[in-house]
């Protein structure tokens, strides 16, 4: 347990010492599960977030049809009309008395109405309804979405919600992407934005927290062909995490138990992670069959007609739904618990191996010597790659440091002018995580970052 | 008026009917000031951030002083520590009663104790303390940010705020930022975010929203040097709307009166549109002047050193910061009023203009008929595309009803694969503007659009 500890309180060090995530406020002391992004977190989950669009929206597999799938976005305000919360249930059944558990190593937060099911996560008590080790509170009751209101006076007519998710968007736009576009289903619909949680307990940095970003797609679906489209989420979404370098013995993919199930899904795969924090892997995504629950509830409160009519089939139903629903803060977490490596031998001893499509910092553009014709060299290809990655150019410093600092960015790549680029006009390229060396032409930079940074 | 009235109807029929931007929660009535984005307005929105995330973040133009400019982001929460708000004076001095102005046309919305300096927007009685042709309201306390509570019970101990503007996020993370990152002064910080501000009058489609998003950068300056960074800053910012689309002469940029600036500040220009929904330019932006009045509010209430120390002069000061702060919504609905063309001549009589870099769909491939070979050479090209930009492959219909599609929705090429692709390996580009038809090698598609995009 120690050393497991030791490495997040590392991770949580990089990341404030670098400049990926800090405490929001903290000259005012913070305020409790809420954090800020700086300049390298900010970039990376920018490239994040940009990967998803990229590879679900813009350009997503084929599908197990053979067919390109079809996929558009929204993006939806923050603040709805208070009914969408009442019709997702998100207003009423949401609001139960909560029971904390205050032992160190659990901290769990439960509805007291299922406190007999539920096991607790602090071992060795996990057995449901086993809680005799535990230190529990009372019940309290929750404002499980935070309220606000909207206009001078703050009454019940004006009171607002935080959406406590951005699916719900989605289902409230359902027709409106019907009658403005021309997809046909199967087709899905993407948001990402960010959601507001109050019952949340903080807790692991920024795994709780009470503000988060969350990239959904709700998939719109034949009820006959939904288990090979949930099917086709489930792989695709585990393989996104894979390809941008999250080792697959730390994803652990589970199938909801019945018991767990919603009443209206047939199954649900909770895609987790093994995060230095807990010996137990966390959720870093759902991908669920929610049936046509959502859009037959909102059919249901507003009145509308939410259907859909086939015009081959000439049948008209209300299409089943496959929702992968990602954590943006916490995929970010998740890619830099991988990324952390130590490694003592180095001139750096912690590095960040992101991926080259995720790295903050795409290369760095080093003069060895900062005389002699090759800084004007390094700030040629310097001013030509940053119109189309983020690039940093160094000129002080030895060389070793220069490195170093770059690994613990997570760089990918430095390109050294040295005493040779005059004569023939290569550079030479450092790949961060073996330390190798090779040369290329001065003019092939972009090109090769482009290579390395495949689709974008 | 009456044509300006029917030029602005027509656009906000077609956001809603081609999918830009459609009324938060439609199917429950609405709600009051909140807007969605379709899946064409999400891509033009997304867009309009990312060039300027690249245009000042990444790849800003070369400084006053010949160097490199310096900068770096961040994505601070939107609830954050009240003391901020405390600090910032939004917590005070913001919540003033307003008087609401009932008369056609002007619905405007002041501060009480300002009733009698404020020119009335309704025309013809502009002149301050001039009300005598409105209907004005009894003054009422508003509540000017959006107030909620974190935690399980709403008390005062636990209200919390949702920031009215992102820039004091910037501020609270001034010395983070230097702590954490090389930059040295001068040097600017950048963030893009949400915002909501409940004294808003919500009206004209998105321009006066509740909810809103940001675009700003706070960039910290000695003193000595602040003009000129003033005039840098406003001439980048000017260009860059002219750059991407905004003609001349609709860009109004005005400087504030002495009467109008606050005590801190210098200078300030409005960078002001001219918008069909009003005879008067609006604002798009502010480059404003600020002094050190925030750094200095933060440092006076967090009792927290927020100097800079500067290396090389060995001199310690509160940096002058420059504040170009732009609304990402009212780019977004700028850009769409300056792209929208009406003409009857062509086979879709409305079209988007939109800048390359904007354009929702980037290009769109068709085979001129769905045989002999066409659509076989069109996927292939269109998978390719697809990998690197949004682009849409349409088989059907007839050329010219395909063309009208996309001219509508302000794709700026048609990549339309004919009979002499087969023979020569060449396909028609058509440009959306002028409707001249070009042919370029199937193999060059990928360049030629990149050579359109520029940077990016």
């Amino acid at each position: 347990m120690a050393t497991t500890a030791t490495k997040m309180e590392k991770i949580v060090a990089l990341c404030r010492r670098r400049g990926f995530i800090f405490q929001s406020s903290e000259i005012y002391g913070g305020i409790n599960g809420f954090w800020d992004y700086g300049p390298m977190g900010v970039e990376l989950k920018r490239n994040i977030k940009d990967a998803w669009w990229h590879d679900c929206v813009r350009n997503p597999p084929v599908g197990p049809d053979g067919r390109e799938v079809q996929m558009v976005g929204v993006d939806c305000s923050i603040i709805m009309n208070p009914k969408v919360w009442e019709a997702s249930g998100h207003a009423t059944g949401f609001a139960d008395p909560m029971i904390d558990c205050k032992t160190e190593g659990c901290k769990g937060r439960f509805r007291a109405d299922q406190i007999g099911d539920v096991p607790c996560p602090l071992k060795p008590s996990k057995h449901p309804g086993q809680f005799d080790k535990c230190q529990l509170t009372e019940a309290r009751q929750f404002n499980l979405m935070f309220e606000s209101h909207a206009g001078a006076i703050a009454d019940e007519a004006n009171k607002v919600w935080l959406r406590p998710e951005t699916a719900q968007g989605i289902f409230a736009n359902f027709k409106n992407v019907c009658d403005s576009t021309r997809v046909k289903i199967p087709f899905g619909i993407a948001q990402i934005g960010k959601a507001f949680r109050n019952e949340i307990n903080p807790r692991n940095f920024t795994f709780r927290s009470r503000e988060f970003e969350q990239m959904e797609i709700e998939f719109f679906c034949h009820d006959k062909d939904s288990m090979m489209w949930w099917e086709f989420w489930r792989d695709t979404r585990i393989n996104w995490y894979q390809n941008l370098g999250l080792a697959s013995d730390h994803l652990r993919p589970r199938n909801q138990t019945d018991k767990e199930l919603a009443h209206y899904s047939k199954a649900c795969t909770d895609i987790e992670y093994m995060f230095p924090f807990s010996d137990e892997p966390q959720e870093l995504e759902g991908v669920a069959h929610r049936g046509c629950f959502d859009l037959n509830a909102h059919k249901e409160k507003s009145g509308k007609d939410l259907s859909y009519f086939d015009d081959e089939t000439k049948e008209r139903f209300l299409p089943t739904v496959i929702e992968p629903s990602a954590g943006a803060d916490r995929a970010t977490l998740a890619f830099i618990c991988e990324a952390y490596t130590e490694d003592p031998s180095r001139p750096s001893p912690e590095l960040m191996k992101f991926h080259p499509r995720l790295a903050p910092i795409k290369a760095a553009v080093f003069p060895l010597v900062n005389k002699d014709g090759m800084p004007e060299i390094g700030e040629a290809i310097f001013r030509e790659l940053k119109k189309h990655y983020p690039v940093q150019y160094d000129p002080k410093a030895s060389i070793g440091k220069r490195y170093a600092r770059m690994d613990e960015a997570g760089t990918p790549f430095c390109l050294t002018i040295d005493g040779q680029s005059k004569e023939d006009g290569t550079v030479t390229v450092r790949d961060r995580d073996t330390g190798a060396q090779s040369r290329i032409d001065k003019t092939r930079c972009l090109e090769f970052l482009r290579e390395k940074m495949g689709a974008s």
